[in-house]
């Protein structure tokens, strides 16, 4: 199979990785394949992504590489990290976009909107940072089980939909008594289980209402499949697991949801303890930051200038600043926020001009929000392995010739 | 040939296309299917673009359906317009990008850099609206030569690379006298004609130094050739032309340039005149905006609420404000910004909640700028369709049931 050569490579591969899919050969399990030591391929639903961009974990997790992250202003959908607790619905559920029904609950006049309808009640558009609460676990020297994700389970995307807010008040408002906000998963749950034991099912507390929003676009484009496509609650400065995808019902709770996923899965777990509803759970991302270039992948770098860049978040706080090292942190340098500012719950790009000599440096980022929160040295220890912001995990080596 | 059923549509297409091309197929020409009436097929080196967002006019110009807009905060590259001049360069100046090399003149150290030597140098990302200056002309009464663009030829997106004027300071600044910046585009030209006839070489007033770049990434990722890779200058605010792809040098100044595309293409003439240097070259971006949705070219609206949006941008002015109007344009209601602010070259959406009754209502949208140029009733008339901004042509009709 050839291709002219003017198309993007990627592309190419994504046609081969289609024409595996019609074969059925790209329907392989994380299992099945196991003994493969080559790159994986994409599963079906993501096989117009970009594979060059991507390191397929199994096919429900696919990670973006540090190297395609570019200068990162914004992070394409084709190179967006993909995790899904359960294996996404069939893709008919796209056909007709509108027909997407979603239950709003715990309001005083409880009922059911369809996409359509939603479309006419609001719009608004937010940037978002995108994180799997996970994203640097494998950095863990405690090696917690789950996907080993260093700095790839993560992006800055824009959505687009209706603010939850403007949902709730067309309702009346929300009960009595009510102080979560609570997100089922439309996903088709597998027969002969405890349904709680698999339920895609989330609450964060209700202060976040007045940012979230149910959107039906993801980067000026309807949502994929993969990315949770028709209907995705967005809640932002929140972990990518309470960000619900094909939502289908949305209420406000007096509890929090009685699902794993949200009673023991998801908490921070200090070392020796069993995961409990008692402990913290992944709510708001904490402020973080990594270099995303120069990288010495593919052999050393040539002395002299160089501009070190990289992004950096906090959660629902606005960055104030990120410094950088390039002697593993024994001293540190303020690096320029550059690029558009695309709102407190966006990455912001960083530069630092540095002169690089000869040798092998340790390149090394840290960010502190509007807060006074600074990223830290050191991880917080957890035996899941989520939440990790230490500067010291994300730092790179290079080599400069 | 068949694919998942949940991959995108237009990444079965896009494979379909690829298909073509490896055939042979896509490399078509205008002439060459003039009496075919059904869509024509996308060029080879456009081949990994999606055709359902897209209007074919020719191997050279595509345009973005308007319906294919969306909320619009960006344009994903994959549904950007394309207008080129000539057509691209091989592919193969894509082989090895930080190989590119381009002249710096005009300057007290005039020198070449590679693409690798200016990623050293600095770093920075601006949002622009990116648009073809004859963006608009399918509505002028008068069908001026050329393709009869609507409002596709524009898109907004994010660039990346290093300031012009810090490649200029780095040389000892601008030799005196020099009152343009003038880009000269890499492409091939052809045999036999006068190279000045095509050569792609386009001036703007110095002022605009500033605010250029010489752009290597576009969304987030190494611009594609369609769109200028490996190296494009970008002079955010002004209209597409100006903005030079495949750039090979870069020179301040005394004069314009006297290659056609500047001396007498791309001029404002008056009705009755002939294209000549004298008259006004389309250089800064005018006040415009246009609705994206609600559209009826599917059927008829449900009567009742609908959400009104679209783009509005003022070349290198903030937008101000913007109004939309239901009837026709005998009232107006101030609408909404919405979405993160991109900064003074992009867009800005902008939405109105409105009742629609059943019947045929006209809406429109008109913008104002912060230095106060409202957008006007009427096209300024010239005889080759650029700058249009009228809101009456920009105006949709719905039908409502």
């Amino acid at each position: 199979m050839e291709f002219p050569q003017s198309m993007p490579r990627r592309h190419m591969l994504a046609g081969s990785a289609a024409a595996l899919g019609t074969l059925g050969l790209a329907s392989w399990t994380s299992g099945a394949h196991a003994q493969v030591a080559a790159a994986k391929p994409l599963p079906a639903y993501a096989g117009w992504k970009d594979p060059k961009a991507l390191i397929v974990h199994s096919s429900n997790t696919m990670e973006t590489r540090r190297s395609a992250f570019g200068t990162s202003v914004l992070t394409p959908t084709d190179q967006l990290y993909v995790r899904n607790n359960l294996p996404p619905p069939d893709a008919s559920i796209l056909d007709n976009r509108d027909a997407w029904s979603i239950s709003i609950e715990g309001v005083k006049n409880p009922r059911t909107f369809s996409l359509g309808e939603l479309k006419t009640m609001g719009l608004e558009t937010v940037a978002t940072v995108l994180q799997c609460s996970g994203n640097g676990r494998g950095f863990f020297p405690s090696k917690p089980s789950g996907t080993q994700w260093t700095v790839g389970a993560a992006g800055c995307v824009f959505w687009s939909g209706v603010p939850v807010r403007t949902v709730v008040a067309a309702l009346g408002g929300g009960v009595d008594g009510t102080v979560y906000l609570t997100g089922t998963g439309g996903e088709k749950l597998p027969d002969g289980v405890d349904p709680l034991s698999v339920l895609v099912e989330r609450s964060v507390p209700i202060e976040a209402l007045g940012d979230a929003i149910l959107a039906w676009e993801l980067n000026g484009e309807p949502i994929p499949l993969a990315h949770g496509g028709p209907l995705r609650l967005v809640v932002p400065g929140y972990q990518g697991v309470n960000n619900i995808k094909y939502i289908k019902r949305l209420a406000l709770t007096p509890q929090q949801s009685k699902a794993r996923i949200m009673a023991s899965s998801y908490r921070l777990s200090p070392p020796g303890t069993k995961s409990s509803p008692d402990q913290r759970s992944v709510w708001e991302m904490v402020v973080k930051s990594w270099i995303n270039g120069p990288l010495s992948e593919e052999g050393p770098l040539k002395a002299g200038m160089t501009q070190i860049h990289g992004v950096a978040f906090a959660g629902t706080q606005p960055v104030q600043g990120v410094e950088v090292s390039v002697d593993g942190g024994a001293t540190w340098s303020r690096a320029q926020l550059i690029g558009p500012d695309l709102g407190r719950f966006a990455w912001r790009q960083f530069v630092l001009p540095v002169r690089l000599t000869p040798g092998t440096h340790v390149l090394a980022s840290r960010a502190t929000d509007a807060a006074g929160h600074a990223q830290p040295a050191e991880r917080e220890e957890n035996i899941r392995g989520y939440n990790n912001n230490s500067w010291r995990d994300h730092a790179v080596t290079v080599t400069v010739a």
